[in-house]
């Protein structure tokens, strides 16, 4: 099976599994993790922030930074294809109690001018915007690769209004070499910033939440909350330690996502929505099949994606699947469909 | 000052006076307040349940609606301009832990296509859709006295999919009375609907939620978890029977809003919205001036309206007012600001 | 019926209903009822804070506390038998997201032994304690009028922690008047206090929260937020100012509990708990009865009392039941149980 | 350093860290990690139920529980010195809105009569009773093995009134070990038991939630909202299955704690705890010395244990220390305090 489904399926290579093997570890709980103690504060340093926090997961990032940054009672704008809005279970209205403020943002990234027609300050009648959530690489709309100048624009539009701002960077890195940037050079203007390991970069387990050290501190504290401290915690960092360095391998997935973008818009009824980032989105409508048909008839020839919305598959390329597995998706979804 | 602010602000007149000073009472919390079980009797037959309750408020009443549907860890629909968004303090967070799917739906009612895509099917990773709100007349967008078709299809929408809805009815009758229909027909096609008997109806305090027996025993729970749960409320429910006889009324207020928005019309630099039923907004960019300042103008003439927005205002019209006043409301309108 | 279950069934007086007849209103949500803000004003005067405000029930006062007290993730000191614990549906957890920390407390007063114990400083794994909250006069344990020594040790044992108290008194005049000293003394040392005009007092309906202005401002914030902004509510808070004229007549309905105690001690099987207020409790288990079946006999002779857990009758002698009454109820007892 | 502060610092032991480097790995969240799946069968068949989910800690499991097993608005009971009160930071208020009932259990466990007084069956005034929660063994009460007979006598008393019972069992294969039970007896009346691989049995990260298939079917998803959704999870389930096979040697932790007590009570001001299983609890008020003072002098000497309570050392064995450490912490106890 060649899996496009997403790049969460990417599996820890050798020096991953002996850097899990060997790990300095000590009770993170205590603070006393030397191998997650480093990679935090490697973290921290590549995404340009005073400090940093392990957690398992990008979701348990995410939330952790919505209940830091807000008090009861408060809003968050978020756009309506954001991972938090769509895929986190609701996570901002149980976990902060925060009404959402769902936006339809060109790019994912609301305007300064709609962050000032949806900001609420507060008053008797109405909960104060306490948090604008942005994301980069945009998953839902095609792993779009959000420009610095866009992210600093929607956070200073913010920040005017003394709302903090937090980045879900589950794919941060993706965009990063998309655009040719400083991951830091992004994540600068927004005041938290979340990225996952555990994605592109190939670590089996686990993401960072970073920030200034006070939002850390608290982090820390609501991570207990959530259940997402852990012991021995090295043996899982060390492979995000060095999943740090796949950053430069990146550019690859992003050049099999165009590759494959090409050979798929060569399929008869497939519409492909041109890729920025290690995410392709396909419009199958023109099919005339459901995506359920679509993805079986590719499944028969060992390719699997992700349905995506009602007639929308996602292949999300990564470092499991080499350029000879590229075309051998682009043959059997030929073989399936026929060209146009 | 003639107060067109709003039509909570009408006071109580002589019979309900009367009807305060002398109601059967006794103590609701034990469910032996005569006249409140009369109201509530008198209240459900006029929207068509089989039961009602009485609340201290129209916000009480549909967050109470909000938490008894749902479960925790859903998510509501809701119209972005409707009152249980935007002037509820975020309560279908605070109270029900729901997430919000805010959409922008002509007057104020999501279409059964909107309805479809915004449904969310519990799964793994999404809350589902636990509760569609809908509001009528609506308040923000005018006064709009929706049309029980388009309740009814938006209804229909979110019951094919197992979604409760529930109708913030706080003018129903204002709504009724422009459509000439009976409450109940509007009504019909909810699972639960709130009115308010403190607004164009004129009783001093409170509003009837009301639904079939099993949501309003639990309501009657949830209302005394709110601190809703009052003793000898007949004092307040006697003047709010007495109301629902003042529903025949309501038209003047709407031949009072047309006379207004009329002569709004003619005055220099307002652009007026066509009033459905008691409300009248006015946009006032063209005075070139701020919405306080065009406010301050009328309040020195005596004439008090409210802000509704960055740009407009809204005049509520009310059994307080009469034709009169509406008059001297717009010859105050023409001194201050001269006709176009 | 000679009803004992409690001071709430009181019914309003012919000048209470005069009162309501004729009461100044205006849109309390406003600001503007003027009935309303001069019962703020002078209930604020009876217990010696900066500010007040007027809420529909004795629960909703407590709870906007323990809210506008706290911080989520906190915890709240409360004596098991409080009302706030036993008969809010658990509403510090539902409403302020506050975990519990029950004490059993002598009087219903934790002693600076005992907050010193409870007291939990937040750490990384502790939710710090954010509120102690005590009660007086204590309802579930018979009417208690807690000195101001022991309400004053309490708060400033919680206040040497930084943790403010809220006192529930609902009942708080029956304390005052049994220990003969100003409601104010009482409430001197602590942060806030609820107050009931709606039970001994005979108010129809509503409460009283107090405290400083800061706090009475996000109190009335969080007062619409639970739903209990009320428009003209000057027609219910004009009886409220009434009864607060009734404080001196308290004493009346201690001197009956006293006669009705009396009386009952007499009764076969009857255990009576020397009342100090206007609560008489009995345990009847050496009537070999359940106490559902003693409620029914008493019933059976136009008597209401109240089961208070599973061995234990309350009777609330209030200012709808003359010294006639209890004599009555004396006689019914007699008739229906003997004496000893 | 002789680490006797927790048996959470153990680290993994070489076949572990060859587990780790050799896991069989997939997407988790797809369910495709074939150790964790073999882990959780695993784990489910250890203690005795249909199945289980693996998750990244004990608090995680526990918070998960109690969401699951209960509806907004309800009580949990549980033991005053139990984790889930002490160090889950309030946990079940945040995460499930309950009001904790908290009791002085003897041996951590409600009696029969316990749970029969604190039961409260839901009505208008009380939050029915939603959950009681067990510890065994008990940590804060000295690591009591608590007897199957006790567990059950607990849980029949809670089933008999609908109310469902989580075991927390961070140490439960101490309890099984020290008790020469099965661990499946002593789970076998309960609705869910959460159990630790990361503490005695010396895995470096993660914890088991187990329960009936609809329970852990709901969990899963709660997981997810919690954030503990973790993709190639397997590298820190190896050695988790790997930790499994540990059980048989917690006995030597049991002996090296009778060992540590029995050399401890002859310190000078020790007051030592007879130990059941690997925790040691020590009253130092005896020595004159706040409990600070104790540790420090300890860590001069290279030995680690814990503040537990204000007066009370816990030194809690574990696999990393052996008999030799054992009786150099008492050599160091002795050159520091003297014997008595």
């Amino acid at each position: 099976m060649i899996d496009l489904r997403s790049d969460t399926v990417t599996k820890p290579d050798e020096t991953m599994r002996e850097a899990a093997g060997s790990a300095a570890v000590g009770d993170d709980v205590y603070g006393e993790d030397p191998t997650v103690n480093e990679l935090e504060a490697r973290a921290a340093e590549a995404v340009g922030t005073e400090a940093a926090l392990y957690v398992p997961s990008g979701t348990m990032g995410n939330q952790i930074a919505a209940r830091v940054h807000t008090e009861r009672g408060q809003e968050a704008i978020a756009d309506r294809k954001s991972h938090v809005v769509k895929y986190e279970l609701g996570g901002f209205a149980q976990h902060a109690d925060l009404q959402l403020r769902m936006v339809d943002a060109e790019r994912g990234v609301p305007s300064p001018e709609q962050i000032a027609g949806e900001y609420v300050a507060e008053d008797l009648h109405r909960p104060g915007t306490g948090l604008l959530c942005l994301e980069n690489t945009h998953n839902a709309r095609g792993g779009l690769a959000i420009e610095p100048e866009r992210i600093a624009a929607a956070a200073d539009a913010a920040h005017e209004r003394d709302v903090p701002v937090h980045l879900d960077g589950a794919r941060l890195f993706n965009a990063a070499t998309a655009l040719d940037v400083p991951a830091a050079e992004i994540t600068d203007p927004v005041d938290s910033v979340m990225f996952c390991l555990s994605k592109g970069l190939g670590a089996p387990v686990g993401s960072v939440l970073a920030g200034n050290e006070a939002f850390i501190e608290r982090a820390r504290r609501t991570r207990k909350l959530l259940g997402g401290g852990m012991r021995q915690a090295g043996i899982i960092a060390a492979p995000g330690l060095r999943a740090l360095e796949n950053v430069s391998e990146l550019e690859t997935d992003h050049e099999h996502a165009r590759l494959l973008a090409d050979g798929l818009a060569r399929i008869d009824g497939f519409d492909v929505q041109e890729p920025e980032t290690n995410i392709v989105l396909v419009d199958v409508t023109e099919t005339g099949l459901e995506t359920d048909a679509v993805l079986e008839r590719l499944r028969e020839r060992d390719v699997a994606a992700t349905q995506f919305g009602p007639t929308t598959l996602r292949f999300c390329t990564n470092r499991d699947v080499s350029r000879d597995g590229i075309e051998a998706v682009l043959d059997a979804a030929t073989a399936a469909f026929g060209t146009a």
